[in-house]
């Protein structure tokens, strides 16, 4: 029987509360697909840690998650720690270390949820952001002149490569042509003119390598509005860095499931183990109480299963979301129900 | 009695077709509230003088609009001509040569339009996006490495500035006192490290001065998505450049008026003209018809008129906005009418 070996990062506040819901419905699907998982758990990488140490994992806590199949990951941050310390010091360094350049967030509107947007019909909106996860405008060079002074400036660098853009660019192109067929690039060229133009350039050259793809772009500002306006339009949207974690958000915004999105940072090439986090942060004012929405990170191990080359068991678990939102009112809070994290979680696997 | 020298942009498009309507209204007020405007028209800067010549205005096209007490421009852009190429040749050297470091957005939910997003309740959103309009992520900083090959990259530098970062958060925080009280920052300093902790700090330096103000920051990308979930919940919003420019679009399309929404480029000290422009852009497809919403260049009007010191006129034009759009059923084709922009035009001088 296939083992996988898999890593838990609980992390801060209600991270620790919706790891395990997930592992209960991994575990059942594995005993009905024929696999089993094993855990390694790291319970102290968290804000607590950096607090105590001055660092949120271990020196060699790279290393440690390297020889895994993949991680799950529950969430990061906290109020006592600046939030990019928190995340500079444990999410962002597992995405660059292992190459996971996809950061992959489908958003769908369930029944049963209450979308607020007149146009985000059940069943309509299907879409998936894919979004450049190691790159762009997130890094690590710049800096700050001056300090104190009155000439005081900060600068930034966002850093565009061709083999980084290519490869996030062809992921979204081939995962368009498994779907409907449908790519939207986000741009923002005519205001950003020395990146923007060379990603649009890019994605015109790699177009041509997919013939069965039909695509537009859209500056971020109009394409943050047809979220809005019409949501149901889109396929697969692709963004950079700070351009997708706009629109995912937003989208999951747009479709009622803020609190249940799933997010897969991937290594398609599988030189690296991925993770897979849940888009809700650590939820400071609620953790402790038993009481957190488990869907996310439920969702989110799905995604993980998928990539572990279990499809079928990946779709059990979107049809047993599906249905315990569309069929039954137990829920939690943050969905207007009152039932515990436990009690959801129940459900869900009656329902798997 | 007072007189305000004009410039007249048209540029592109229905830019050509808006402006007029935005004249005829202006009129009529000088008229009843005593002042003239006297107007200088540059029909021909645009892309089809950038195609002909190479360039989208004269080389001394700045110094031909400094001495005019402010700008009202149409909308910039056309399908031959790369964006960042028309925008960058026309409407950024403006903001930029004329220091017109405040872009104001104000965004209402009218009654008679409807908007996509169920909480958006016509007289309970009413909030004013300003967003940073010099420097930040929009720079000319930056350009691309080995051109051609595959370790071809492309860098863009983000600069935020004391000094350009203080006088935009005062003037934000100076509207919010002068409003109810409430300011908002949006920023993104847990995924980018360099600028926006320092924009972070700024505004918390900047609120000591401004005790009547509260004050919060969200991330860009919870703040995309609050914007669609709790939309009435916002005073005064202020960001960089380029999160400015997308929640203000994004708040446009919540309120449902994207096609109406005006922006005011404003150098507060008076020190050069500021401009007025209709957030919309130049709209090729519908260009040539005499079918164009003139709302956002007539709100944009009222902005101007504001900006000249006649508050009661420009409440005059907002009024008959609100007035021809709750009373009445003319309206043009974007607004689900029938009516020629003229029409459209007739009907509100009527109402003013
Ligand atoms: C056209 C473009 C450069 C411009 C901007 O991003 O500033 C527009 O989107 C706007 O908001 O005025
Ligand atoms: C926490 C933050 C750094 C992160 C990001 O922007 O990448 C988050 O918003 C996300 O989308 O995963």
């Amino acid at each position: 029987m296939t083992n996988h070996r898999i890593a838990l990062i609980p992390g801060d506040g209600i991270g620790a509360e919706v790891l395990p819901p997930a592992q209960r419905v991994l575990d059942a699907l594995g005993r009905r697909h024929g696999f089993t998982l094993s855990y390694t758990s790291y319970d102290d990488w968290s804000c607590e840690r950096y607090l105590r140490e001055g660092a949120m994992m271990p020196e060699d806590g790279l290393d440690r998650l390297r020889d895994k199949d993949a991680i799950l990951l529950g969430a990061v941050g906290c109020p006592g720690v600046p939030d990019h310390v928190s995340l500079w010091g444990l999410l962002i360094p597992i995405r660059r270390s292992f190459r996971q350049y996809v950061n992959l967030r489908p958003i769908r509107v369930f029944e049963g949820i209450d979308s607020p947007v007149r146009g985000a019909v059940a069943g309509e909106v299907d879409l998936v952001v894919v979004r450049e996860n190691v790159e762009g405008e997130y890094s690590e060079v710049g800096g700050r002149l001056n300090r104190g002074f009155d000439d005081e400036m900060a600068v930034q660098e966002a850093v565009f490569t061709r083999a980084g853009v290519t490869r996030v660019l062809d992921y979204a192109f081939g995962l368009a042509a498994r779907r409907h067929g449908r790519l939207t690039s986000a741009t923002k060229s005519n205001g950003i003119v020395h990146t923007m133009p060379f990603w649009d350039q890019l994605v015109a050259e790699r177009a041509e390598h997919f013939d069965e793809v039909s695509w537009d772009q859209e500056h971020i500002d109009a394409l943050a509005a047809k979220f809005v306006l019409e949501p149901a339009r889109f396929d697969v949207v692709v963004g950079s860095n700070l351009f997708g974690d706009i629109l995912s958000d937003l989208a999951a915004a747009v479709a009622g499931s803020i609190g249940i999105a799933p997010a897969a940072n991937l290594n398609p090439e599988r030189e690296f183990p991925s993770m897979f986090e849940p888009v809700h942060g650590s939820a400071p004012d609620i953790a402790g109480q038993g009481i957190a929405n488990p869907l996310g990170a439920i969702w989110s191990a799905a995604m993980m299963l998928d990539h572990l080359g279990h499809p079928d068991a990946a779709k059990d678990i979107t049809d047993a979301i599906a249905a315990v939102l569309a069929k039954t009112d137990v829920r939690t809070r943050d969905l207007g129900g009152t039932a515990t994290t436990a009690e959801f979680t129940d459900k869900l696997l009656e329902l798997l």
